[in-house]
């Protein structure tokens, strides 16, 4: 039975994130949910650069954000990226953005494997769903 | 009985704003989206610069994507910005993005108006409310 | 003999762009120099793209900036850029910002030419040299 | 007499720092830069966050960057931050990226303070020079 994996990781908000309101820039929020996930990918022992270098990439599909509370410079963000479902064509994510055990913002992401010579679906590579049932 | 405002607007996909992958990072649709809107606004009447100096802010609160294509550097993408109801606390807006004719991504974010000083939510400016009716 | 080419792009500054400061983020400037200096290369028949494509690419080696003013959200900003020497393994650019004619930021930037395969320095394409002796 | 003061800083090169070359892009060492920096004057026990509060503002007016290496995703950097001069009307510093011990980019930037309110340039603050000496 697939249990959910979740994995934390921190960042700091950098001065050149933020915009005119002081807030971190609402786009910003897909980029720290890339930190979690290719640390989630990482801890699990995969590195996404080798699995580029091996023409596997990994397309962002769909993103879902709910945007609570603004982040500031300096502030200390913690990311909680959980994996929702069994890998098979896709991935799953959903993220959790806390600053001081309050939750700021909160996301998923859908992504899928493709090849990237042909740009074709394919499906996740047979070491990761070992290293998702290992772990 | 409201009907919805569209408007589109035009940009070029930066070398900057390529990734590793050679796509414009998803990050940046969250971007595009933005420019979509504030040049909406704008042909409103409204400087969104003016509204922020009057302590109005707008703040996304929510975000949904749905990436169909990748966009590369050069590309020509067109941001078919819609306002989707009347607005009252918040606007709702989809976004269509299209290279030639085709779409590549299609978005939504519901931003709400705050008083930048206390940080409280505030009605729709009645200015913005009579530009839309009126446009 | 050589004269020196110069070739202007208009860009507005972009929401995201902008800083705590509400100024356009410092970094910025190295983007919109880019910007001028692909529309540069462009104007003259050239597309980075397709440069990269054919496994040459173009490297910033060195970068000066004099930050004379900050510019804000929605301004609209006249990038001249300038190759300043005969190209042979390096180009030579000098960028003047202007907003309203008034010089807000100027600066260089030296890039060379790069065999993306093994990324050995090489001379620059003769139809980039036959161009800018016939634009 | 003046000793030169030194912090170095750490980061990680992001997937959505890296551009179609798969280098972290030019623009981001300025990026790189200023997080050493701001961490530079946390270390001396300011807060740059609470000087904006207090309507101070630090401004980039120069900057110079040499590109030795390129950097990629994933790559470790330590980022040395060297205080060159006495502090007086400006703040000027030297930075020295390294990745495993191997200088890849080094650059200066000259900083001036501003008030906020009327954008004129003051004096560094007495704290900071304190600071600075006391160290």
């Amino acid at each position: 039975m697939f249990k959910k994996k979740s994995f934390t990781t921190s960042i700091v908000v950098r001065y050149c994130e933020t915009d005119a309101m002081s807030y971190s820039h609402h786009s910003n929020y897909l980029k720290y949910y890339e930190v979690g996930r290719l640390n989630w990918l990482k801890k699990l022992g995969f590195s996404y650069f080798k699995m580029e270098k091996n023409d596997i990439i990994l397309a962002v599909v769909k993103s879902n954000i709910t945007f609570r509370k603004p982040a500031f410079f300096e502030d200390k963000l913690k990311i909680k990226t959980t994996l929702l479902t069994p890998p098979s064509y896709s991935l799953e994510f959903q993220y959790e953005i806390f600053r001081d055990k309050i939750l700021i913002n909160e996301g998923y992401t859908k992504l899928i494997f493709l090849n990237k010579k042909n740009n074709k679906p394919i499906r996740c590579p047979i070491e990761i769903i070992d290293a998702i049932n290992n772990y």
